[in-house]
């Protein structure tokens, strides 16, 4: 077998880089030699030790990725080596009330593979072939990175349905909020961004957003006084927060679509009145589909996600740890990188 | 002008019945001679002082109401006198932006009338007339004092969409609780009905609903055992408490509607990691527009609710101070009608 490099999360805000074997694939898989992998908020959580009970002390995390194919297994017939490629790293049962009805994307079982499996931040890696998306010629992979997360900001634009013209609110400026404000613009959204932190206000009004810091500004008066009294006609809340969930009802209109892209680890105080009273229609979103990789593939091909500005930093896989803590201090980085490999 | 009687509210859970004036009808109204009106929800609020505010102390109020036409006002041409007609309480200002996307049944400004207008607890009442709507040949007009109720029924299933097969909890087992399973009943829905009062629920048996008191019974647990682990396709939250609220992400399927019925004055806790985890939906919806009376009149038309088992008593107005009492305390009642007159 092969020899990699490979980092295991060794449980106590520590990853290791550590040599291991890398098996051949199995029938139904797919060898890549990894590119780049993002660090995802996910990740950090597992940094943190939030997430030890699920993925254990020697996992290899890392989903938001680009690669090559370096091999394939028996029975794989949707690529061959040498094409670049992303993986929608979902493995869902097929069995459960959902993938019954066609939502393997939320599956009761769901594997997630780079934490209920090792992941993406190896040399090689072993990926199930139905989870692959051929990426188009002359894409860049570190650009290609970026597709898992635009991936779930195409599925939260989905679900919410923008409409070009629609007034709509991200609440939240972190990684996922500033890309679904960037495919919501996409789609024709005339889009406000509210966000405490002044650095990635900043960052957004760099990327050409109109923002609102709630602490400062009243966001209520400021959405009305844009839409004429109207209020927003979508909003995301992307802030996981009881500020955010207080904001999500206040700022929108009638009729206005919701959308919980956040992960509320407490309940919060929901203003339902005002969902009877406006007759507001909340939407949970979670991951994406295929259509939704798609979509993502093309939007970062053609240049409409501002790859080079949401990238704030890359760092080589030897220096894995260094990142992590950098990016858990950082006020200022968007997403970063960990260059994993260099399979061109 | 005429003499007629009238219920007027004059505070202190006090109606008193008093003799008074009824002018002509004006442009674009009908004078309508009143037969049934049925006590809402929304009058015992009055009743008991909650809306002193918005309604003053010299109201008439009363809105679930079936009525005879007794002369039309200038330009009038929708109805005629003699035609059974009920009134679709709302007055938009068709002005506001809900107004001008076509959704003037929850117009900002909304004036509703028995509310914010007098109303019909009364024998003669002037309602403009692009309110009404005719009924068809041979319908009673104590069953009709019941298609307001109905319409609201009408227009959460509609906003649910419920299809034929579909797995749906009712929470809440008072007269809108009831009437929404009735309705979701004949969409096709396979319905169960959550209430504690016993009282409700032997009702809600004798009306032929499965029904599980949540207090004796894990409504969960119950929930997965019908569907299969599946879950509620369909929940609409009638309680306006937190234990409803609870339970409706509790019983809720895979990408299920949860409909919000109730009014609730606090903020409940509520769990959007479901929402975000299982992509829940929750719909608010409020009163009713015009289709949902036209469905509301062909339902009982048709028989489908089961009028005679909903009604559950019927004063003369002279008696409405009782009927106010008597329906306050009682576990029994469900729809209580007021007689207000004889038209026929």
């Amino acid at each position: 077998m092969t020899k990699i490099d490979a980092a295991f999360y060794r449980g106590n805000r520590t990853f290791t880089v550590e040599q291991a074997e890398a098996p051949a694939p199995g029938a139904g898989e797919v060898q890549l030699r990894i590119a780049y992998c993002g660090i995802c908020g996910t990740d950090m959580h597992v940094f943190h030790g939030n997430m030890d009970a699920r993925v254990g002390l020697n996992r290899i995390v890392g989903h938001e990725m680009s690669a090559v194919v370096e091999a394939v297994g028996e029975g794989v017939t949707n690529v061959s080596p040498g094409q670049n490629v992303v993986v929608r790293p979902l493995d869902p049962c097929g069995d459960c009330p959902a993938c019954k009805r066609g939502h393997g994307h939320i599956c009761h079982n769901q594997k997630f593979l780079g934490l209920d499996t090792d992941g993406a931040m190896q040399e090689l890696w072993n990926a199930p072939a139905h989870t692959l998306h051929v990426l188009p010629e002359g894409m860049r992979l570190d650009h290609a990175a970026l597709i898992e997360p635009v991936a779930v900001a195409c599925h939260d634009v989905r679900m919410a349905a923008v409409q070009p013209g629609e007034d709509v609110v991200v609440i939240g400026g972190g990684p996922i909020g500033v890309l679904v404000a960037m495919v919501a613009c996409e789609a024709g959204g005339n889009v406000v961004l509210s966000e405490v932190n002044e650095t990635r206000l900043e960052i957004a009004r760099k990327l050409g957003f109109d923002t609102v810091n709630p602490a400062k500004e009243d966001l209520k008066a400021v959405i009305e006084a844009r839409t004429g009294t109207k209020g927003a006609d979508v909003v995301f809340e992307v802030s996981g927060s009881q500020p955010g969930v207080d904001a999500m009802t206040a700022v929108a209109a009638t009729r206005a679509r919701i959308v919980m892209v956040a992960i509320h680890a407490k309940k919060p105080q929901v203003d339902m009145f005002q969902f009877f009273w406006r007759e507001l229609n909340l939407i949970g979103a979670r991951v994406y589909e295929a259509e939704d990789y798609d979509k993502a593939i093309a939007l970062v091909a053609e240049g409409k996600i501002d790859a080079e500005t949401v990238i704030t930093d890359v760092s080589p896989l030897a220096e894995i740890q260094q990142a992590f803590e950098s990016l858990d201090a950082s006020p200022t980085a968007l997403k970063s990188l960990i260059k994993v490999g260099d399979p061109a």
